[in-house]
């Protein structure tokens, strides 16, 4: 039996901050503010994994206000995100992600944040996919204010 | 054979309005303007229901200049939704959403929204999930003028 | 086996432009501004059938920076980004898209959209999904400065 999931996740981009997105970090003059390492895309990815199977979000499971997830790396907590689906007995067929940011351009960063998210999900890189997108200008992410991430995952149960 | 749906939807957040979400009302000193209850998520939900199918959307079954669906119940909605999906021969995988709103928290009525769902669903709990994230303060969700509420669904033919 | 894809597309909406929605060119005041004929419906589509197999995305397969995509027709890109699906032995099962605009009103060009959409990818109409909302008043899109679409994807393995 397959399960769908879907995230979506919301950083600003301030000054002395590192831009960290898909576990890689990306040279930038702005970074991601947040709690955590704020990645963006695997906190997008953290959240379809827990939607696919309904076990609550990422703000439940790694609340923003406990000191032992202040600046951690996001790789952690899509590793601990991926436990709980294995261990409800499911395994991820892939993962399409698509991120929306005016700057910088991440195209030759994409192969190392799929290799960074296929290792974590235990999923080859050709079932990894990360996509990019400007908002043409417009809106919060247009101004360079912040970047938005979207994620979707189709989990399939082990051994069916 | 399985299908999946995609929804989405906004309303504003006015003064003199209640808060209707996932079929709940919750305390607030705004509530969400529109024709019916201006219910966000199960707006969202009718949506990938009728979109898995290509039956329409909700602006079609439901229009809003129609003084029947003048402040209604949006759990009614749910159900015709449904019923239509169930007419087609599909039933209902699982369900993952997505609340985007600046204020109020709204985990603590998470459980209670899920039941609603999954009651007019005709599945469990289990396979209904309703996440919740703010804008970090971004754009009109941010500034807390509005909310928006994203749903995917995976449907399967009955007796496949 | 199955995969799920998704994709995001946002556009300018300028005078002077041909409005182009689904292969359609529909009457307004505006179109949108861009590259190609600016099919931000049609360019979600691509992202997701792209991002379902991981094959990268419209960015990096139609720069918009190449003079050969200058102001072409975005069914060619559809074919194209079908073609890809097809050479690695997947069929789409069906597509949902939504539309978010406040205007034009394109409920009336919704059916021959979707016409145009089964047609290159090789599906009944009724695998095709095209749904619209505005953002009621609200953000870059509520203001009539852009449209946005967003489309879903699943895809089955040939012969499977
Ligand atoms: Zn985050
Ligand atoms: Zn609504
Ligand atoms: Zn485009």
């Amino acid at each position: 039996m397959y399960r769908i999931g879907f995230g979506i996740d919301f950083h600003q981009l301030v000054e002395g901050r590192k831009l960290v997105i898909g576990g890689v970090t990306i040279p930038h003059h702005k970074g991601a503010l947040g709690h955590s390492d704020a990645d963006v895309l695997l906190h997008a990815i953290c959240d379809a994994l827990l939607g696919a199977l309904a076990l609550g979000d990422i703000g439940i499971h790694f609340p923003n206000t406990d000191e032992q997830f202040k600046d951690i790396d996001s790789r952690i907590l899509l590793e601990k995100s991926y436990e709980l689906i294995k261990q409800k007995g499911y395994l991820v067929v892939n993962v399409d992600s698509s991120l929306c940011l005016e700057a910088p351009k991440i195209k030759k960063h994409g192969n190392e944040m799929r290799a960074v998210i296929a290792s974590i999900l235990e999923i080859s890189q050709d079932d990894v996919s990360v996509k990019a997108t400007t908002t043409e200008k417009m809106g919060f992410v247009g101004r360079e204010e912040g970047l938005v991430a979207y994620a979707t995952v189709l989990l399939v149960r082990q051994g069916v």
